[in-house]
């Protein structure tokens, strides 16, 4: 087959948004004679396997798990517990294990102590997404341009971080090896409490007596829907996220709110110099993201603009 | 020349975003004879008039302002007043006077008082805008499909109100009349706290020692960067708005300060149900904002993905 095949079958534990684009990327690249899967929903097994996400569905992660070299834990993160637990007596020895995961520290104390002999355990998170779910939102191309986290421990096997490497590469991703919990400390920052007040501005927006409900959204378009975005976002994933990474997010917040009880402060006391100050050097770091290709340098994230194109979509 | 002509002469006081945004529209729709405008900078003066933005430019804003039938205010908040009496003087009789700003009572307070007898002055506020500034940021499709909120008061001039209604309406706009304060308080929730924790949260994490800069870029794509955007929209517009709105921006923040702490202690007491509740009603508000046509239905705001595309922009 093609000369990229990295693994004869790759077994999905969850198709949903991450899970059905690593299948397109898999079979897009040839890196895999077999992409299976297997959903805790009857409906996204169904749907995962009639739009030909992958190539065969189990109504269990066991039996998804057997005979595969590569099996990829794509739950939230408060399952993968139980999942790892599931799967440990499918896996044969020399097989990887690895994870989707958007908190590390806590995957590798729950998962690593499960998996049986010769098998290898390699966490890993990719900093790719969208706010949207399930097994028809995945796309090939997600990952493309876009860092891959692994977090291997003293303990993991070289050789199977360097082959996963390989295969997040191959998905047109950049790899960073990191310690579970400095990801956990950075994504807190980058990616946890940036959620958190996506989520609780929009709920702040929903519970208001003054402003309508209607309001809200008419004038969105002054910054609030760029929240709501995120504040779409997969319900569950998102719940297991902040219980699992407690300490890192309280501490991230407290920063947080530390600062914007001085940006607070500066309003109240006509401070316009203070507010100048931060106005002005927020800007460098856009151009930073923008400049290492993490973002679209186009306006407005590249939104069209006219009613016409945007009532169309 | 064409039939939807409203006026003779527009001047823009101011060639930023926003002021070069109307002057695309209003001649690519024929809504004026001709559209001059005058700016601070030597420079931004210079730039429009050289990609033909405006017909002409002048060095002050009372230059510009004679003889026109519009003039519309397109400068900073906290620079309305100033500009106001510089133009009051040379204002003929009939000229309705606008502006483009994102706090409407300061606005009225400090402009409205200072128009000659005979001129009419109708607070406005386009609901639309990227991150870009600038002569050369503008576009005519800019207001298409947005709201524009007039917020006359009960001595302005009715068919005054009317006649500026019907060019929001040519521009593109949908239009929609309200009190000041209430527009104050709207715009506080759907776009100045929202500026206010974005400009936060980067500020944040451009401070952290634990993270360094280069990883908080790298791993922006987790969400921190849909931050970025607005957190890069112009300081000295923004920090007018905080000052000139300072009332309704402390009650929105003081309940968005409310509503995170609950939202940390449920993370601190493992209160999942809390935080997937609220995850799941936010979810709403965004299917009503895309419903509404202002937003795109496409994921991730329709960005680009993969690495080619975005790197090429």
């Amino acid at each position: 087959m093609s000369e990229t095949l990295l693994f004869e079958r790759i077994a999905l534990i969850g198709i949903g948004l991450i899970g059905s684009s690593i299948a397109h990327g898999a079979r897009a690249k040839g890196l895999a004679r077999e992409v299976v899967g297997t959903a805790r929903s009857e409906e996204t097994r169904k749907v995962a396997l009639e739009h030909g996400v992958v190539d065969a569905v189990y109504e269990s992660a066991a039996e998804a798990a057997t005979g595969a070299d590569l099996v990829i834990l794509c739950v939230p993160v408060g399952a993968m517990g139980n999942v790892a637990k599931e799967i440990a007596g499918s896996l044969k020895p020399g097989t990887i294990v690895t994870d989707v995961g958007s908190v590390k520290a806590k995957v590798v104390e729950v998962v690593a102590p499960q998996m049986p002999e010769g098998v290898h355990f390699v966490a890993g998170h990719p900093i790719a997404g969208t706010e949207q779910s399930g097994p028809l939102a995945g796309f090939a191309e997600l990952f493309e341009g876009r860092w891959c986290i692994l977090t291997p421990t003293d303990e993991t096997d070289v050789a199977a971080t360097e082959k996963l490497k390989s295969f997040w590469e191959a998905l047109g991703s950049d790899v960073e090896v990191m310690d579970p919990a400095h990801h956990d400390l950075v994504l807190a920052i980058t990616s946890h409490v940036p959620h958190l007040i996506a989520y609780n501005i929009v709920g702040t927006a929903a519970d208001l007596e003054e402003v309508t409900r209607s309001e809200v959204v008419k004038y969105s378009a002054g910054g609030f829907r760029d929240f709501t975005r995120i504040a779409a976002s997969d319900p569950t994933m998102w719940r297991d996220v902040f219980l699992n990474n407690k300490d890192a997010v309280l501490e991230m917040l407290g920063r947080f709110v530390e600062d914007l009880t001085a940006l607070q402060r500066a309003i109240r006391w006509d401070d316009g110099d203070a507010l100048f100050n931060l106005f002005t050097r927020t800007r460098e770091i856009r151009r930073g993201i923008v400049e290492a290709g993490q973002e679209t340098a186009e306006a407005d994230f590249g939104r069209h603009h006219g009613a016409k194109d945007e009532t169309q979509d």
